[in-house]
């Protein structure tokens, strides 16, 4: 297919590398900041384009990977004589591209992803979902190229993945920075706690993690958790975010 | 070395393992519960024991592997000829085994361990305490025969390892669990964040947790965070936990 991305960013960078790589054309690259459409453009073998009306109008496919909140926006300001537009945002309903295109969709890959380290793309789950049928089954077939793990799901679905995937992802990585801390504190090296975190994920690829829960909470351990709460009682807001989740824990164990 | 196991749940299973495969002799195995002590005395070659006269008063090394409010009342029960006593709790003071030997340490490894799951001692760090230089010495001699990483650490120390541990595996298994029910809800499958959730535990494995943040809260991104806080609307304790570690995460992108 003949693609333009719009946007720059990690999520457009990554897929599209992966697209380029199935075989597709990518025509070019949009960003409002010149200096980063030309930056992925090069990569991408596409051309650059820093403005609206600079924008190719008939590609087979325009695939928004920009902030949440932009998504309209740019939307709005593209005049296409043809192809499918879609958005790349686990939170964001397809109805935020109506009006732009006859044929809307999203295109939702479920990764985290960063500058500093590629993936593999086809382990990546992609979420679909099309205006019509031929859209959804044109999107199917593209996702499969690049995944082994392609399915239509709708706005609701996606937002309940984008959220377990910041639960799962996110809000993890901020433990692990907790866990950073409070091992430098006590001039102790990170390297300690990652067997640990790599054995944990490790376990969640295999068990359910419900039946595989560990620590003082689920054991009822309450001595533990005193002294725990002691060490932790100059951290208020650490203190805080202790007895919650360990509140949290209790309870999923008693269900 | 001669050692003689007290406690027979997961830590003292896997610990008693490693060190017979190392070479040592595991004498006996004690447990309150004869049918544990007889369980894991059958997998190490040892004797078993359920009362404290039977005891065998001669070893080298007694290691206490039971829950951390147990752990003194074990050792007052222990009238011992010679040899070492320590216990491998996280959270508890080396000082609770004062009076039952007069060689006392803590031999504690850092590492979440299961039933269901074997793990490679080599990689887990094991933090060393002796009540004096010699009785460190032959701790870490003996942690080197089973592990890379074996270390000096004292009482505050290990507890800071232990709430790193907590929050980098038992708080984030715990996000695991509520990732999974979120997609079940949605009539999703968990294996949708099971790539993510390896891939944030490999990142962190290369790289400061601190500096590969990503999601809503660190971008700073209000529009999805407005969209998840009404997604979650419905469950006031999961918004809470939702609101709280997100302004962590603010918090600590500002730092």
């Amino acid at each position: 297919m003949n693609i333009v991305m719009l946007g720059s960013g990690n999520v457009a960078t990554h897929l599209g590398l992966a697209l380029k790589q199935a075989g597709n054309n990518i025509l070019q690259v949009w960003s409002r900041t010149e200096s980063h459409a030309l930056h992925l453009a090069s990569k991408l073998d596409a051309s650059a384009a820093d403005s609206f009306d600079k924008i190719i109008t008939d590609a087979d496919l325009y695939i928004i990977s920009v902030l949440d909140d932009a998504i309209s926006g740019v939307a709005s300001r593209l005049q296409l004589k043809k192809g499918i537009l879609v958005h790349t945002s686990g939170t964001t309903g397809i109805e935020a591209l109506n009006g732009s295109s006859s044929k809307t969709g999203v295109f939702y890959p479920l990764q985290t992803f960063s500058k500093q380290k590629t993936v593999d793309f086809a382990t990546i789950p992609i979420a679909v979902q099309g205006s019509d049928r031929d859209t959804a089954e044109t999107l199917l077939s593209l996702g499969k190229q690049i995944s082994r793990n392609v399915f239509l799901a709708d706005d609701k679905q996606r937002r309940a993945m984008h959220i377990a995937a910041v639960f799962a992802c996110n809000f993890t990585n901020h433990f692990y920075t907790i866990a950073e801390e409070m091992l430098e504190q006590h001039k102790l090296d990170f390297d300690l706690v990652r067997p640990l975190i790599a054995e944990t994920a490790a376990k969640a690829q295999a068990f359910s993690p419900r039946a595989v829960q560990t620590g003082p909470a689920v054991r009822g351990d309450e001595g533990t958790l005193k002294r725990h709460r002691e060490f932790l009682k100059e951290n208020s807001e650490l203190l805080e975010l202790y007895d919650k989740i360990s509140t949290s824990i209790r309870k999923q164990s008693e269900i």
